[in-house]
């Protein structure tokens, strides 16, 4: 079941077209991301500020399916697709009342927010994830 | 009583200081004003869009009190100062658990969007708020 | 040859992390269009504006290849890959010192901003693409 | 003589009433304040990351005196006000070719980015602002 949150698309998120201004998908989908680490009670704040690990993300893929507008509510939601040694892939969509709006394959690493290099997954995570993901 | 919203502090509204990059307040309370707008019940996209009537802000004055953190659980708030003839003062607060963190006061118009000129307030919006003001 | 301008990374850019905020990427890339769209002197602000044309992005896949801190000397790039009947293929990079941060392709559409619905592509955009993409 | 900068009003800088959305122009002089101290031959970049001071925002003062458009050539200007021990007020003005579109007055303060506490502004600094305010 994928892990999901409803938002109100804002007159901050749309550009001079009415419309969401792209890159403000990836905004709401990182607040995602975070509301996801909360839930897995692995806590994002934690992981980024005390325990320095980082989840920049190395590659994507997006599909814009159908343009949103200010005042739309819309459905964004989280899949796990894979979980590698350093790495995880998650499928996100934002969806309307009628239908798809947008979806993306990410991939993100675990860095050290020190070295800004790719580390091993911390195993309470990876657990968390496994756990959350039957 | 103020209009009042809780939200938490976004990766993506800090700075590399760690903390709200201070522009982001402003978008924050823009969420605030369209969220009041819908609790009127007059519709903050029907203003926008349908009815053409702009908010735009022409005055503001801020006071940064104490940091935000990513993270952090803070409670937006607005009362209405006071209602001209075609502008509206607000004072908006973003507070933490431990106080005040931003005051300000902001002083929006209610414009045409056609011809970006000040008009009246409309009839609904002033009783609105005079209904909600008490 | 492509077209390309160099940019500062700002601290607005940045996120906790001290490194760019990858959706800030998008909008510097949707800038070097804007720009792009000037030097081919359709003027973008005429095509959006004026002409109500839009240039929504309809598919796009990056890759993150080097961390960017602020302070940093980047130039923006853009490459026409493909041009159809109604969408403009763009192969964009975005490269530091020491080689390149950020790659991406990008599909544009050309739409009506009135119905938001493709449109065949402006015949003089064409021929100012076909000409300068020689 | 104040310190100016010539920008471009951006797609991205708008709102779906086709104008700057106001939040921007404080993105927009923040990247102001970055060029001058680069220009002061501090390095804003230097002075944050390395020195660890950091230059939040106590108070500000904003009047939005026109509209700026997506496309707009803009000036965007800075003069010191006053220096103080801990505190540098600044003045900083958005024009247009036809006049004023937004002007502010900002109260910045020197901080130590460890504690977030108020510190003397560092001695070159003051330095350089009192050579370049004759």
């Amino acid at each position: 079941m994928p892990f999901a949150k409803e938002r109100t698309i804002r007159f901050s998120d749309c550009d001079p077209a009415g419309i969401v201004f792209y890159p403000q998908y990836f905004v709401m989908f990182n607040a995602l991301v975070e509301d996801w680490i909360d839930a897995l009670d692995i806590g994002y704040r934690t992981l980024i500020v005390e325990r320095r690990v980082g989840l920049p993300t190395v590659h994507l893929k997006a599909d814009f399916r159908a343009i949103s507008r200010m005042g739309d509510r819309v459905t964004l939601s989280l899949d796990v697709d894979r979980v590698g040694s350093r790495s995880i892939t998650l499928h996100l969509s934002c969806d309307g009342a009628d239908g798809p709006r947008m979806t993306m394959q990410q991939v993100l690493v675990t860095t050290s927010l020190d070295t800004h290099h790719a580390i091993e997954i911390p195993a309470d995570l990876r657990d968390a994830i496994a756990r959350h993901n039957h």
